[in-house]
Order: structure tokens, then C-alpha cells, then sequence
């Protein structure tokens, strides 16, 4: 274990000079609001929060941590799920929180120029207005930097592809200050090592993305939302398979089992308590998107579906989505006295269907009542585990392993979106076998001391 | 510059013991047909070429090579255009080219898992019963193994993105005689550092990729080929713009100058001496390709083009695509006494006509016909440059560098999809920057030793 320095009165000066005095605190309610994100686990208070307001800034920042040995763990808007911006070691907060410029929209080339700090929805919002859009969608109003570093994804994912899909260039700080750029404003690009891809997903443990040019869509002309309702749960993951494979390009395909739309509909949302698929289908022509609803229906309808809405009204659409994108809330809202663990695994879609019974049959087993609801479309599960003390922990830790190692074992990942964090670094070896010492490797490269975000992503 | 040593005799012994002696020559005949791509670039002789009929084989192959201080350069089809695959410093040239097994067809999944030497035609010929194929066509028949390496694109790219956007996982040999898994046949994954796309793009000087599993896409339904022909090649570039930003999903969008339509037409390819365009759309639905049809129609019409075909012949498709693969083979033919570069670039697409502007300036410039083609949907420019002599040579090469150079400045890069090899080398610096520094750390870190494809990628 590397042993890091605290930060002394020096440090804090040198802070404020490359910050300056508004952009520093070492304040408890600061430390605090900055020591956990929104997953179950333990918080950590950090030494002191510095927000860099410039790339520069944030390599200079970085120089004089890794000169001094200091830890820093970057901080978007702490909206992850597996403690990834939780500062272990204390050290520097650097918050990116306070770059949150449009630097550039690009519109001709469906691309904008951003600082990391900027919320997904905020920039769609400053977006609409061009026609355009950034597809990834998380749910929470993560950062554009948490995005990437995290490589999140969302509903949108099975048409437009995670994070890491729509992103073209961005500025990178190293650890050791140095700031660089990699990628290209070029959609197209063969021109040496793919640096870009390398930092996101690597949650700020090898640089830290300050700016990215994204790529962005048309936001659709035609959009329908459905719901297709079944009895029995393996014909609706039947019917996620099946759909996938007709060729319609699906924007969302999203699973709820019993559980999780009992609980959506108490809430209010439009949906019978049963296994529900949430689908959307885009399309540029009216009735391109005519007939893509009506494969999408006969699909389910094949499979036994009891119910099946289509609806056009955007209102109506945007509220059932953010039903959708409430459901942890509106799950937590519910049994207030319960903590939560939310997991996140995800398989080749062939898979699907055999990680959702094996789910089911594990929460049978310990007894557990819980939600399973998944972006089912590109074969990501989550499940919301709810446990009350230190034996429901047990338990909820005993399902989470056993569905993660199935997946696994099913071809698929410990890891869909959340990322590695704190949570995940136990399955990294068997995940990735001897490609983990060529990570260690790779870390060791870019972070020789080791300052940035340690306790993150590689086993120890 | 590293010494390498040359191949003894113990060191041959030692290769037939891992890949047998039919898999080993040093004959006169394998060496040179060994020594150069379809590039301009002059050839070098290996000392020995290496037939790998497995991972394993690859990865020994590999370590003996890195305890001996001996070079290796991987080959695929040899079809490449910057002498990626050229053994510059001799060595081991270390064919995947008998690795060439479907390992496995994952239907519902849309992957396949194939050996990296076999062909993509080949690919999809086996696939074609499946209705699935996987989508980058570079026009050579290049290998799996190749595409990757050098992250071909080619005609799809526009819909479907470049070899980098369809795969999803593979098996790498590393310098040391490691063997790795890298990435998920889970569509989605966040678990740890994207090593996959580092491999991808590098040209081999990392480590070789053996095996892959790549993403498929359903053989589209309904297709219709245009063609538009305009007398005003700035209207015909606005409109590869327009037509980009209509939302209308093109398959293809090509884009050929007088001079390249004159010569193809001349050699029988049903289109104008004139500025052409041709365009490709894919539909799930016949209503929706006509529509699509309609829409690229309108906004070329606005655009004062002359003629516009529009055709769904399977046959006539297929020669007219033909025609326009064997572009530059018909140049070379028409031209017999004559040599070629081909050079690639590619920029964002607002800034295509400002490039094509300055190709055609710059070509006047220096009195030479040359003929521009180029995947103008993604911005992907390339300039097939005549000489019969030195003076010729130079003369090209000053083109070259004059339009390199350009789309570098237009927020470009010096290639699109060709890779870096020996002719971009020169262009990387200013491209990349500082971050140049931080690809030669990943170098080091995979190959120490510097035995992977010495002489490519990064300029010593």
C-alpha cells in the first residue's frame, strides 16, 4: 500500500494560488457533501475540496499532488454507484463541478466542444435548440466528465452505444501535470494508439478528462413509447431476444419483472404490475415508424404479451421515462427504513433470459423480495437489493455475488455501466485474467506514484 | 535505433518446433512475396516467414523473438497502403494468414468469433446464411486481424463506423509470449481499462491480436443506390454536407471528382464524367426507402445536380460497388507506366468542401491530373497521385504534404483509415503533441524490447 503524505498548511497555500481562495475549502460540510456518492458504500471524508475552473488549472493541481505524494480523487456530480469518486485515502477533492461550459457546438458536424463538469441534461438542454442531442443517458444528472470516466450508458444505449461511443476528443490531465489532447474532431481516425479510449472508463485512475468534444444525434421526428405487458417473465425476456433480432432499430428496451413495476405503478406510474417491457422505437418517417411498431407488436404478441400500448403524446412519453429513471428513488421513498445495494451485471443478449431466472431463483433462495429492472435490450441487469442490518447485508452481498458470478460465467461482465469503483475490483481477476497485470501496468505508466483516485478499479 | 540480431539457425530450429516445418521458409519466393504491401513504399526482405496456426503458436513465437532481440512484423493479406506490414529491420515476418477458422458463430448475438487471419470477404460469404455480415469493407480483401490492426474503415463507416466500432473482444499475443483476453462479448462493459482499443489501431507494434469476436449487423432488406451527378464539384460537396444533416441514415456516401468518375467511366462504370456522388441507404421497410430516396433526391436537386438514378437492382448494385472498389487498381491499369500514392486524410465534415477545395488547388498548383475519391460521408478524403520518376515523386510528395497538412489544420488527421505505417509517421508530432510522449510510454510498457513492427507508427 503507498503511503501518501496529509496535506499541510503550504499545500492549501500553493492550492489557492493555482485556484484561487473561492475554489478551496477545507470546510466539514464541504468534506462531507464530498466523501460518498449515491451507492451503499462507506464514505470518506477527503483532506480538502479544490474545484479547478481551467484544464490548466487541474494539471497544475495534479503537479503539485504528485510532487508532494498527495492523493486526489476527481468529482463530477457524485451521482455514481459503486463509490467510484469516494476519496479513500483523504487527500484533494478535485472537483470539475464548477467547468461546466459549452466551449463549442459544432452543429454542421453533430458535435459539441464541453468542460467535464457540465450535466448531460443541462447541455441537452442547451442543445434542443440546434436539433440535436447527447444520447447517453444515466438517469441521474451526472457529469459529462463522470460519463466518460465512468463510460456510462443508460436507456439510450442499445441504439446510440455507451459513454465511450459518442465521444471523439477530449483534454486530458496526467498526473504528473502534464495536459494533453487525444482523439480527433475527425469522426474517422487511424492515427496512432487510441489514447481517448484508454481514460474513459478508467475512472480518473490514469488522467483527468477537463474537456471532450462529443459526438451528438438528430433528436428523432418521430418517436413511439410502448409498453408491452406479460404474464409470464421468461416469454418477456423472450420477447427483449426476439425484438433485438428483428432488425428494428430499438432507441430503448427496457425490462421491469413484477416486483419492479408493482412498485412503479403504486408510485403512480402507467403500467400494470406485471413484467413489463418499455420500448421506443425513432424513426425519421411516420410510417417507417408505423410498421416498426407493428413488428415490435406482433413480436409480442407471438409471445403471449396481455397488453400492448403505443403512444406518440411526448408528454405522456417524458413522464413515463422519468418514472423510469426514478425507479431507485421511488424504491428508496418506498421502504425508507432500508438501505440499498443496486447491482449491475451485464451478458450477450442470448444470455439474458438465463441471467434473469438465475436472479430470480437466487432471491428465491435467500428469501430476499427485490426489483429487477435492465437496459434488457444490450443485456444489462440491475437488481435493487434492499437490506436493513448487518446480516440483511450478508445476505444482499451473498445474491450480489452469485449474480455477478454468473454473469461472468455466462460470457458477460461485473460491469455494464456503474464501473468498477470500490465494488467491483474483487471480480477483476477472474474477469479479466492475465490482461489485469497489463492494466497494473498500464497504471503504473501513467500514475507512477499513484496519486490518482487510489483504492479504484485494480485489485491490489 | 535498437539492433536487432539476425536469424541463426538455432533460432529457425526453434520456430519449426513451434509451428512445424511446413509453417517456417526462408525460400527466395515467400521472402519477397513477403516484403511489401500495396503501398508505394519500397519493400524490405524478412529474413524468415512464420505461418502461426495458433494463439499459443503466435504467443511462442513472440517470446522467442523477445529472448532473442529479433524482430517481428505481423501480416495479414498484405494488402495495406502505408507499408504497415513491411519488415523493415528483417527479422521474423509472422503470417496470420493460415489463421483462418470461424470459431464460432454467435447468431443471436450478432457476433462471430473468427481467427484473425481470415479474409472479411471470406467472413461474410460464411455468414451470409445467418442474413448477417459485419460491416467495415476496405475493398482489398484485407484479414480480420488486419482491419483491426490498422482500424480499417471503408465505404460502411458512415452507418456503421470503422473496424474499432465493431468488435467486441480479443485474444492478444504480447511481446513477452503472454497470451490475453481482452474485452467482453457483452455489448456493454465498464469493468477496467479498454485495452481492446488500444490493440486496435496499433498497427501490431503492441502486441497481435490472434482472434476476435466482432459485431454483426442483419443484412438489410430493402437497399437502394444513387447516384448523383453534378457540373459543380463545390454544390456536389455541399451537398455530402446536406445530405448528412438531413438525419437520413446513409449506408454509403462516395464521393468521386471529374477526373475519378472520367476514368472509372471510361472503364465501364455506369456513371457521368462528372462530379459524382454515390450515395446507399438501407431500410427496414420498402416505404421507408423510398422515402429516404425522396429526401436525398430533394436536397441534391436543390443543389442543381444534373442527373439522379436511383436504383435497388441487387446485380447492378454490385458492379457499380465492384467498380467502385477496383478504383484504384483501374487507375493503375489505365496508367501502366505510371506509380501511385494513395493518400488518405479526413477531416470533420463541415470542413470537406474547404479540403477538396485545396486538393484541387493544390493539384493545379503543381500542374498534375489526379484523381480525388473519397468516403466524403465521413469526411475521408483520398488523392490517388501519379509519377513516373524522381522528379515525379517529389513532386507527389509536396502534394501530399501540402494536403496532410491541411486537413491537420482544418481539425483533421494525416489518416482516416489507411494507419500511420511508414508514410505518416512524419505528420504524428504534430498531431498529437505531447501526447506523442505518452504513446511512446505504452510502447515501452508492451515492448520493451521494441521487437513489435520496429520502425512504424511513432517516429523514433
Amino acid at each position: 500500500m503507498v503511503t501518501f503524505s496529509g496535506i499541510e498548511t503550504q499545500i492549501l497555500d500553493a492550492l489557492r494560488a493555482i485556484v484561487g481562495d473561492d475554489n478551496v475549502s477545507a470546510g466539514a460540510s464541504e468534506l462531507e457533501l464530498h466523501s460518498k456518492d449515491q451507492s451503499f458504500h462507506e464514505g470518506h471524508l477527503p483532506e480538502v475540496v479544490v474545484w479547478g475552473q481551467s484544464s490548466q488549472q487541474v494539471a497544475d493541481v495534479l503537479k503539485l499532488a504528485n510532487d508532494n505524494g498527495i492523493p486526489v480523487t476527481p468529482w463530477g456530480a457524485g451521482s455514481s454507484l459503486e463509490g467510484n469518486p469516494i476519496p479513500l485515502h483523504g487527500g484533494i477533492l478535485l472537483s470539475l463541478a464548477r467547468m461546466d461550459a459549452v466551449v463549442e457546438v459544432h452543429a454542421d458536424d453533430f458535435q459539441v466542444t464541453v468542460q467535464a463538469g457540465k450535466p448531460h441534461k443541462d447541455l441537452n438542454a442547451d442543445l434542443a435548440k440546434y436539433g440535436l442531442f447527447f444520447p447517453p443517458d444515466p438517469g441521474a444528472n451526472a457529469t459529462i466528465g463522470g460519463m466518460l470516466a465512468n463510460n456510462a450508458a443508460g436507456i439510450r444505449t442499445v441504439k446510440y452505444g455507451a459513454s465511450k461511443d459518442n465521444v471523439l476528443a477530449a483534454t486530458v490531465a496526467l498526473a504528473d501535470g502534464r495536459l494533453i489532447e487525444v482523439g480527433s474532431r475527425s469522426v474517422k481516425q487511424s492515427a496512432g494508439y487510441n489514447l481517448l479510449q484508454l481514460f474513459v472508463g478508467s475512472e480518473g485512475t490514469l488522467g483527468i478528462i477537463t474537456e471532450a468534444t462529443l459526438k451528438l444525434a438528430p433528436i428523432p421526428e418521430h418517436r413511439s413509447t410502448m409498453i408491452a405487458t406479460f404474464d409470464d417473465m421468461d416469454k418477456a425476456v423472450e420477447a427483449v431476444v426476439a425484438v433485438r433480432g428483428s432488425g428494428v432499430d430499438v432507441a430503448a428496451l427496457e425490462f421491469l419483472d413484477q416486483v419492479a413495476a408493482m412498485m412503479l405503478a403504486r408510485a403512480g406510474m402507467q403500467i400494470a404490475p406485471n413484467n413489463v417491457l418499455l420500448m421506443e422505437v425513432f424513426n425519421a418517417h411516420a410510417s417507417g415508424l408505423e410498421e416498426d411498431v407493428s413488428v415490435v407488436r406482433d413480436l409480442c404478441q407471438d409471445l403471449d404479451c396481455v397488453d400492448f400500448v403505443a403512444m406518440t403524446d411526448r408528454t405522456a412519453q417524458a413522464k413515463l421515462w422519468e418514472a423510469r429513471h426514478g425507479a431507485y428513488e421511488t424504491m428508496v421513498r418506498m421502504m425508507p427504513s432500508m438501505n440499498f445495494q443496486i447491482m449491475d451485471v451485464a451478458v450477450p443478449i442470448s444470455a439474458y433470459p438465463e441471467l434473469v431466472r438465475h436472479g430470480h431463483a437466487t432471491l428465491k433462495e435467500h428469501g430476499l423480495m427485490a426489483a429487477l429492472v435492465g437496459h434488457a435490450g444490450d443485456g444489462n441487469l440491475h437488481v435493487t437489493l434492499p437490506y436493513a442490518d448487518e446480516a440483511g447485508l450478508d445476505t444482499v452481498k451473498a445474491i450480489n455475488h452469485a449474480i455477478v458470478t454468473k454473469a461472468q460465467e455466462l460470457g458477460g461482465t461485473a460491469t455494464g455501466e456503474h464501473g468498477v469503483g470500490i465494488g467491483k475490483m474483487g471480480y477483476m481477476e477472474a474477469e479479466h485474467g492475465v490482461a489485469i497485470d497489463v492494466m497494473r501496468a498500464v497504471k503504473q505508466t501513467f500514475d507512477p506514484n499513484g496519486i490518482l483516485n487510489p483504492g479504484k478499479v485494480l485489485p491490489a
